[in-house]
């Protein structure tokens, strides 16, 4: 090689890649970072569905999974955190809905087992949240309208869940649909933005994050899941179901989005007849999505589920449907790319 | 210079860029492409809103501008489009609602005016795809489930409008949104999708490309511009209007999305009561929408506008929102590569 000309030129192109090796899928995503969890996808925490089982295997799986305590007694939430904190050692949360009558428990339950992330839904976010911030909780709460957020906001919680009309369960009275709502939300508040409601794919996740959401939380298909404790049969039926077979109903005591089935057209009959609200409060009775959900008395019972159900047709397990909606995120995202090169320039 | 070792290295990477001096600024969109425009972006064709003052200017700044023939008499019909011919050379289109009496003249009409493109909606997609294809124009069919979007296509449509619960107007009975609504009908078709529902941002333009939608209809937005021919008084309590002030009502009869005023109220409350079909429409009567609409009768008028008229806080020109919605979907798009970097491994 004496006297050629001959010269190793290294030419280093980087392009912006995340660490590969670090856990954190998104490393600079608020959810990622506010939670320490690798994908900006949560678990909704649903009555009768989301019990240690799926949030553990979703905490597991990279996400954030959240035990739904609405429908536990004080003891039963007590147990469900034990085990999920033997199932995992990565974040997980619980989900308070602060209209129920046994809170106060509850939430002694909560700090005293060293709960470090905490949802709150269906009430007032200033009721609780400095209480939880002040045992080093995170606190996030669920609202339906811009309006709530900015209250939110002020009430000092960390991020927000913002729901569209879609979603299964409670429901705002404003029926406000995800694509409206979130880019409202998005421009109101300077806290994170997690998106709900008609998030079944990684696609309607990618729309989220279009929208200005900076994560999403996922029900229905995470009640779809293995780990999901709703009743087998249950499950089947929202698989099985199709288009226009989920209505928001009982509208006059509280909104909430359930499947069509004998109980339903009898109490939407009785509603549209002009039954009173404590004719309704009687019919409803206590227990009515228990029967459903958990017991699988799909007839007689409240079966509480999105309207993405209608598009899904497979019970998968939880840590599937997590990586299923990540790759079909990530696909979606190179495609939008590739179809829209004006992006890069 | 003589014996040093300097040599000239030129690299020419090449990133795809669309040809900058193009008029299509997404030269393989296949809405783009279908109805030979600049930008994939369709000002709905509504009633008492969309005549030919607003279609050609949304024509002449880019996008598709649609005439809405429901509140035309036929011969006013053909004024407008002779109207637009005169005030633009771009592409046009005219929306047919099929339930109309007239349907047959306005078919004549459109026919004999030499009209190229026809959106048809509120009817079977079978009554007309083959008569006005069979004289060179290009159909597409407005939907709201996959049900009929799949009719649509059997039937020979060019493509379809999915529209979701959230858009002004008549209205699914399925109450599907567009966040749901959309990957479901991707998945079941191969003609192109428009997205048509709650879309009024460039954001939510995205988030529809997001979900599988190759182009967009906007509403609302255009409805609220100063071309379009709503009263300035309708167009003035859509602006201020904020959230929850739009519900679909009047089910019993045909779903349809409004701004509550005095006539809502009492068609609502008549409904909630149990009022017979007739009763409803007896109440509702002939003439509800143009009283509200074009005559400017806040209170005794049916006044139609989608839910994101809550977000909306402007009344501009339409070349402006379709130059905004254009950019913010540019905006948008960049942010979302820069927030992915996993995207573009």
């Amino acid at each position: 090689m004496n006297s050629s000309h001959i010269f190793e030129i290294k030419i280093q192109i980087q392009i912006l890649m995340p660490d590969q090796s670090a856990h954190n899928a998104l490393p600079d995503n608020p959810i990622t970072k506010l939670f320490g969890i690798q994908y900006p996808i949560i678990q909704a925490g649903m009555i009768w569905c989301s019990g240690w089982e799926l949030a553990s295997a979703v905490s597991n799986a990279g996400g954030l999974g959240l035990i739904g305590s609405g429908s536990m007694y004080p003891e039963i939430l007590r147990e469900h955190i034990r085990k999920c904190k033997a199932a995992t050692n990565k974040p997980f949360g619980v989900n308070v809905p602060l209209m129920y009558p046994d809170i106060d428990k509850h939430m002694d339950i909560i700090i005293s087992e060293g709960v470090k992330i905490v949802f709150t839904s269906a009430g007032n976010p200033k009721a609780w949240t400095s209480q939880l911030k002040a045992h080093g909780i995170t606190v996030v709460h669920v609202v339906s309208s811009v309006k709530f957020a900015l209250k939110s906001e002020e009430a000092g919680v960390d991020a927000v869940v913002a729901e569209g009309f879609e979603a299964g369960g409670h429901n705002g009275r404003e029926e406000t649909t995800t694509l409206v709502l979130i880019p409202g939300v998005r421009d109101a508040v300077k806290i994170p933005v997690i998106a709900a409601g008609g998030i079944g794919s990684g696609r309607a996740m990618l729309a989220a994050m279009a929208l200005g959401a900076d994560g999403v939380q996922v029900g229905t298909r995470f009640a779809l899941t293995n780990e999901s404790s709703g009743h087998p049969a249950f499950k089947a039926m929202a698989i099985e179901s199709t288009e226009g077979d989920t209505t928001v109903a009982i509208k006059a005591l509280a909104p909430v989005r359930m499947l069509h089935n004998h109980f339903y057209e009898e109490i939407s009959a009785a509603e549209k007849a002009g039954a009173s609200v404590e004719t309704l409060a009687a019919m409803l009775g206590k227990g009515r999505a228990k029967r459903g959900m958990f017991e699988g008395d799909l007839e007689e019972g409240e079966l509480e589920i999105g309207q993405v159900a209608a598009y899904l047709k497979e019970i998968k397990p939880a840590q599937t449907v997590l990586n299923d909606i990540w790759n079909e995120f990530l696909a979606a995202g190179k495609d939008i790319v590739k179809k829209n090169h004006v992006f890069l320039q």
